[in-house]
């Protein structure tokens, strides 16, 4: 990050965004403090951590310590004020911060395997919506929740469409590698908002198993 | 992989049987389209991953996609096939496959990791164990299912005693590399097949408390 | 490791107290002798496994199979005397080594990641919670149990904040590094074992939710 731009203020209020989505998911589980927290930040950095540990580049968080700081002050926040932001309006509208939170970190993801020639052009996809979600499977495993494979909502596939539509851009239109981005991230974001404001969910069709 | 020969080939049919394996494993549990080939592209490769990222070598399926491809494949016809090939003779067959393939790639595994005189002589029988069996290991976290480490069945000790020989060949015989990889392969499978064709498990006297 | 010295063997003493407390956190499960060695000795490996993987330097066994072979050998033993050892008056003093090995675990991973320049200074504090309590974490979700983040025992508590003195011994006196280090293991220690003595867990007002 060079200076504080746009991407550098938007991916700070995703990961404030991932932090209390984190904490609400497992707010019910009588986990204490050190657990919210700790799983808070996994959450929010878990995703780009396994990302460059593939690319086997240095963690980003360690470059710029404040995206450990802001996650970690967002959980300590979540936690003692879980009764106002997971709940009601402000959890909606948090909702729908991670669902662009999620968009972001995924382009992002994908950018930056790109530049890393890392297997093109399947890898960047893939580390993408790695990016994106493997926070999110790191806490659901550690907090012994189903994982978001493992249900129907759509929360990943906006995350592919997104990815998919970027390392096209990429490959075909480099010149606009920045507007590329900015619609592939909304792409992502609108397909993933329609999921939550209509309850979208895969077909039946496409379920390994009729849903009891 | 400078060609296309033995190995690669039926690596390529391993990845297909690990792939169709791991459908039929999470068939039951109402995953979608989406979950069911990301954890069948898991099961195919992770194992490979896990290893490359604690050998701190670029992982094996960024420098042939190729890997990629079919695994996706697979399990995109396991999805759409699952009546036919998760049930009676196919998946049989697949078992089978799946054996075959998994000391293969624990061969692999362990050949690799000599190579770059990672711990010797233990390190290679790790990483070899590891390559075969991480990608299972990472399919049943993520979909809640018990992992193979809680099971009586025997998959992982064939593969140990198949990884043991062959870190014995390299060590002691070098020179036979080629010939005692293809033995170390067939012991592996055929330990591991008599495993399933006769339901061998590991004696009670071997568990850590008797099963109910 | 340069030379037979005090840390060296008390890393020896720690990894012994990791395997068998690992073998009497699963033994009531049903595993096998191969699910129990490979739980036992991920248990002892996998927080400095995951520590080097994080830094990207070599993982620490590799350079010295002596913590291999002695989590092994630990293993084995524990799990053929397992009901001498993880029980009664044995198992209490396990329990006693087992915190003095996560507190000494977590200053050395401390130390390593400030030597590396690793996120000074929230990095290496993070790091060194990782390498003491990365291994259970690993255990546990392989064997399916609840992970210790989702339990009031005060386990990592102790240990963030042994390492968090660490750190600030490191940037404010790094000329007391050593005597920093003896004294940080004690405070981690003590609280562990207080916690152990006298049952401690978090209070209440820091839970998520009023346990049932």
């Amino acid at each position: 990050m060079e200076s504080v731009d746009f991407g550098y203020v938007t991916g700070m209020v995703a990961t404030v965004a991932f932090a209390v989505t984190a904490v609400a998911a497992i707010k019910d589980r009588g986990v204490d403090l050190f657990g919210v927290v700790v799983l808070g930040v996994i959450t929010a950095i878990g995703g780009g951590t396994i990302r460059d540990v593939i690319l086997q580049v240095p963690v980003f968080w360690v470059k710029d310590l404040n995206f450990l700081w802001v996650a970690l002050a967002a959980s300590l926040v979540a936690f003692f004020g879980r009764s106002l932001v997971t709940e009601g309006q402000t959890y909606a509208i948090m909702l729908y911060l991670d669902a662009f939170g999620a968009a972001m970190f995924a382009v992002q993801g994908t950018n930056k395997a790109w530049r890393l020639d890392f297997g093109l052009p399947a890898g960047p996809v893939i580390l993408g919506v790695i990016t994106a979600i493997g926070g999110g499977l790191l806490r659901d495993v550690l907090a012994g929740r189903p994982t978001l494979l493992m249900s129907r909502e759509l929360y990943a596939v906006p995350l592919l469409v997104a990815c998919s539509l970027f390392a096209a851009v990429l490959a075909w239109w480099p010149e606009h590698r920045a507007a590329g981005a900015a619609v592939c991230v909304f792409v992502g974001f609108a397909l993933r908002a329609a999921a939550i404001r209509w309850n979208l969910a895969m077909p039946r069709w496409l379920l390994s198993r009729a849903p009891k």
